[in-house]
């Protein structure tokens, strides 16, 4: 018999992680590289940075997910380089050889060719953009209440939330009930309920991707909440004193950039074609037309739907593609007839905006308002990881139904004046 | 009537806030000022840095503690001075004026006049020691997972404690429990149950506040969890590379402080008498004898017991102490007689070392193995913060100690090489 077959992941996220499940009753020797060692929830990442949850609660070693599978080697280490040639990933100081090759590696913040934005927009991608987005919310809440200064005073009490797809939706409803509820009587020269909420979207809808009376109900919704939307707006700059969106100028030391992504890795390792967005065109089995070992994912693929739209950034579609890419080498390896060419089955679209309001939009099924709330909360609980995670998470949401307090208030990663040094990094 | 006192209390560990809600029915107005926004519950802190609990599980937002009272104040700032004539605190870029002050200010870890080995050698005093801990225990193993050198493998494979207190022997006992358990089978290339975990201490015994038969089962249980002890035997130096130990080198990436505290602050500002460990040599009533409207209390006061003894740095005695305060000052804005001189009540010792094995010393009454073990973890549930925090804690206790598993093994903070930039720390 050969030996066995070599199958690498990159990128433990949603797809890269069901690529590698359905891998896991295969005769192959699959690795799993990623630069971070836990599996991320991303869907939930939002409540981090609102201090609902904690990121151990939305996050798991991706080691222990693979302990039972003995042919699942997980490897923590950042990719640099790839040699499709010799059919080798670069990683740290080190060469993994693979046979079949799949990358998963998802995308990071777009701000729009203006990087420089960045230090002062954080997006929310990774454990650490939550809480850094978590720090800087209730930093400028504490900052406030301290202020001497009454226009620097109303400058920090300003939260500007760019993008109005499901994230800066969810982020300034959550912004709002933190001020307006959460915090309302916790300050004693500030009033937290006077805190202004601005979504700003480029588009002339919230939630594009949703039904027009959803987007309008969202609207509505958040309006009650007293966010205020600028639609039709696109930002022009953004520094650190604030926001510059048209004629106007928005002074505020807290802005959450929610407003698109873009695709890094992939292409420039394979010297391969993308689109502006960096997604490497693939072909009808997922693969790279040049290298028909190496598959791309998830968000780094430029996969269409329905003819000319792109596949949505979302869980479901990337979980679709790291089964489908599973199937496709297993049959190779096993010498079976490939499946048919992949083909995204579009399940629906959710998203929360406040205490008893989210909508979800399944194309033929609508729902709006608690119903949707409930069922919005039930599928998130359902695709959490485990049961420890579920009940943990329930618990906190319980918790925070009841009372309207917030759990992780927490401001972690500040740097003294005095005493030790703060950081201390040595990794 | 003549206007409110003003009572600033600066730290709101167990000292400073026992003196706090102490202070919630009386007629002054309370400034509570801390660096921190969170009260910290130190006891489990270890458990962060074993992966055991989230930050968020043992701290709370010190303005979530007094969001009823009105007439407390948290500010979120840094002391950096005292005028004690003036009668006013210098904090950021304001004096805050007081009649009565309550310097609560904990203390921070003593390297033994080598401060250049705190960067090796990391204590567990903040939220951000025990993330830092976390992230180079699990790294540790990520690194010599992917090591192409055999002596580079193996010391990362060494994890130093220095230090045979509580804090010591916990560390040790959950280390060797997270090798030798928890990543049993998580690893291919390496054997983490071949981990090396020393426990270093300069003494003769560990656990020295405890009774001589109880230091004995703490050395056997944690010989049974496979940890070398080295008593005895003081700390000549640390570096990157590792510990020398009397004529002995171990190399190891790994090294973590539980050795001894010093008291920074309190000393320093008032410009008085302190003992070589920085306490502040406080009067029958914890003020300072030169300044009656000062006081100290907790870790930064020298407060002595049974005659010679030093109070220890317990929860429970800075609580008595803190009380005690504000009780006093009440007295004294009430214009009642003074209380009798503190009196510190010593309730009793606990420790924990692994699964089942734990050590209470309450004097006429000592308790070891699973009935310590069980009693060690009500006493720490009951002491939380609030209904929320312990059923969280009691929830993850009860999934880890059904599974052997741990829910918060996530590495943090690690710097890519790729993409945006980890570090965006604005403030």
């Amino acid at each position: 018999m050969a030996t066995k077959a070599k199958i690498i992941i990159v990128g433990a996220g949603f797809g890269g992680v069901a690529a590698a499940k359905r891998l896991a009753g295969s005769d192959a020797d699959v690795t799993i590289i990623d630069r971070r060692n836990y599996h991320l929830f991303q869907p939930l990442l939002y409540q981090v940075a609102t201090a609902d949850l904690s990121p151990a609660d939305i996050a798991w070693p991706i080691r222990g997910l693979f302990s039972r599978h003995r042919h699942i080697a997980v490897v923590l280490s950042e990719v640099t380089a790839i040699d499709p040639k010799a059919r080798e990933v670069v990683a740290g100081d080190r060469r993994y050889p693979y046979d079949y090759l799949i990358l998963a590696t998802g995308s990071s913040n777009f701000y729009f060719d203006h990087p420089e934005w960045e230090p002062d927009a954080p997006g929310l991608k990774r454990i650490i953009d939550a809480t850094e987005i978590r720090k800087r919310i209730l930093l400028a809440f504490e900052q406030a209440e301290i202020a001497t200064d009454a226009a620097e005073q109303r400058r920090l009490l300003n939260f500007v939330i760019v993008g109005g797809g499901p994230t800066g939706v969810e982020m300034a409803g959550a912004i709002a009930e933190l001020a307006k509820v959460t915090l309302a009587r916790d300050f004693r020269h500030i009033d937290p309920k006077s805190a202004r909420i601005v979504l700003v979207e480029a588009g002339q809808r919230l939630l594009a991707g949703f039904a027009t009376d959803l987007s309008d109900y969202a609207r509505h919704c958040l309006e009650q909440l007293g966010v205020e939307m600028m639609l039709g707006q696109p930002v022009q700059a953004v520094d650190a004193a604030g926001v510059r969106i048209g004629e106007i100028f928005l002074p505020t030391a807290t802005v959450i950039w929610a407003a698109g992504v873009k695709v890094e890795g992939p292409g420039q390792w394979l010297g391969v074609e993308t689109d502006r967005g960096g997604r490497v065109a693939v072909a009808a089995d997922l693969s790279v037309p040049q290298y028909p070992q190496v598959f791309v994912i998830g968000d780094a693929a430029k996969v269409l739907w329905e003819g000319e739209r792109l596949v949505p950034g979302l869980a479901p579609a990337a979980k679709q593609q790291g089964r489908y890419v599973a199937d496709a080498i297993r049959a190779r390896i096993e010498h079976r007839p490939p499946p048919p060419p992949f083909r995204y089955r579009h399940v629906g679209s959710l998203a929360t905006i406040g205490r008893n309001a989210a909508v979800v939009d399944f194309g033929c099924f609508k729902l709006k308002g608690w119903p949707a709330w409930w069922f919005w909360g039930l599928v998130h609980i359902y695709f959490l990881i485990n049961a420890r995670a579920a009940s943990l998470v329930l618990l906190q949401w319980f918790w925070a139904y009841l009372t309207r307090k917030k759990g992780a208030r927490l401001i972690t990663g500040l740097r003294p004046l005095f005493g030790a040094s703060e950081a201390k990094t040595k990794a």
